[in-house]
């Protein structure tokens, strides 16, 4: 292939694949589009937890045993918020509390998110560009059974326990895409949607005034790989948000969510059977092993996706 | 003694007399008001050193090494702020960090300083109260021959190397004394001026409006413990901020710089020769062990000092 591609992706599964893309195309030839739906404020600062997964993980720096976070992180501050009696259900680490700190810092200064993204990646080393979404504050809130959640309430204190009944992204209408997502869309000849949530992660990007537009209108090529496998979630509660929200719990469902946004769908090869019924949707099928374990595997899939872009 | 005491401190001299007096008298009877002259944003955050010097003190987590900060701190944060680029010459441990994490978001919810000194002391199980001088923004400013420094940036930044001709305090003029601090004088029957620096700690309590008026005109006993012992600081710029002000240098210097404000004045044992040359300036005198290594050291002072206002 010789375009360039835009990757849109969420918390860590998108991470994963990001690196493999970051490990495959050159820094001017991929921009990652993340979500800032799931950015909150704690102990008064600003935290954006997908920018964050996915810059960790191009700088080298995720700890491996969660997919996020920062290796070896220490958690002296946080005992001691707790102490100060400040809820720390949200776990932060010494060194990804630097983080929050230096963003909240530069916010005040009335630098844009993405003008932070991008001082914050260079200090780390990520040559790629990392763009939020948007500039502007768009929230993640998932309507439930036990009423509305602010994400991280629902995801991380509640662990996904509550039945969802809805998402809604509030003032995603209103909010533009990021300059350096609108600049990316106009180069590009591929389009990746990283295995990230479908409904939390990679919804609230198209969500973003203009963006479900620009993508359904892409001229290029928009691979679509499947965070279902197996009739489950590699992680996270995808599959349980497909029942909830009454789609089918395969990558059957996930396929049917991306129509009219989606070229060629990537499915595991424990999937194969799925193949022929997805085809029906007007899809190409790609079948392969979309598990990433490994940076190995990370590359491997990336330069698949890159060939089907071809 | 029966009546109550208000102390009046700045960094590590007087946090250590101020411990004393706190193992001495029980909390109803004893306010320590502090300097916050020497507060400033860091990283965005609101660190009001003087303050958490007395807190970690009183709560017995002082780092024994330094005198303040809290003991066995890790500093994780402040390497990834350095990798952010941001400067990092104010040490910050992580722990530390927290506190002032911790106050900055109270602060942005419209707490006062008080407030939120009292909340955070309350948390570490520190009774006694801990007020500061003020909750407006009153800023020492050091006037040097290398121009006007922020306290912060002479102190730890140019380790008070730069000739001092001045020392103002911007905004106290205007800025009220905290209620806590109006309402512990009007019940005290002793003001203790800790060991703590004439200039840079002790001055800007003095300049908040009111105060030196209140103090001068004050009813009951005030001792002075000398910050110099033997014509010398025990640590910091005191000595050297006597001779570059015009001041004699020595506990003389400091007695005439306290006249009209002290009844009585602590010297150390070393300093006895210099007891007649104070009292003819209409001081009583009273001669001891004034250098604080121990616990024991503290209290033992701190119980000179109330017996002196009894």
């Amino acid at each position: 292939m010789t375009g360039s591609v835009v990757a849109l992706a969420g918390g860590v599964g998108g991470a994963k694949l990001a690196l493999g893309l970051a490990k495959t195309l050159p820094s001017e030839r991929l921009t990652i589009v993340v979500n800032t739906g799931d950015d909150e404020v704690f102990h008064g600062l600003h935290v954006s937890p997908d920018l964050d997964t996915v810059m960790y993980a191009l700088a080298g720096l995720t700890n491996p045993q969660t997919g996020w976070g920062i290796a070896d992180d220490s958690f002296a501050a946080l005992s001691m918020l707790e102490r100060y009696g400040a809820p720390t259900w949200f776990n932060l680490g010494d060194m990804d509390l630097a983080t929050h700190v230096r963003r909240t810092e530069l916010l005040k200064l009335d630098w844009t998110l993405s003008q932070v993204a991008q001082e914050l990646c260079q200090s780390l080393g990520v040559r790629h560009p990392v763009v939020p979404m948007t500039d502007a504050k768009v929230s993640t809130i998932v309507e439930t059974d036990e009423g509305d959640l602010s994400f991280q309430v629902y995801f991380v204190e509640r662990q996904c326990q509550p039945v969802v009944r809805g998402i809604r992204f509030e003032n995603a209408e209103t909010a533009g895409m990021a300059d350096g997502f609108l600049t990316a869309l106009d180069c590009a000849t591929g389009i990746c949607f990283c295995p990230s949530n479908p409904f939390l992660s990679i919804a609230p990007i198209l969500a973003v005034s203009g963006a479900r537009e620009r993508i359904a209108s892409f001229s290029g090529t928009r691979v679509v790989v499947s965070p279902i496998v197996g009739g489950k979630a590699l992680r996270g509660p995808a599959a349980k948000l497909l029942g909830e929200l009454g789609h089918e719990v395969s990558c059957v469902g996930v396929a049917r969510y991306y129509q009219g946004l989606c070229d060629v769908f990537v499915i595991d090869e424990m999937d194969r059977g799925y193949a022929d019924t997805i085809r029906d949707l007007g899809m190409t099928v790609s079948v392969t092993s979309t598990v990433m374990d490994t940076d190995e595997d990370k590359a491997t899939l990336a330069t698949r996706v890159c060939c089907l872009m071809a």
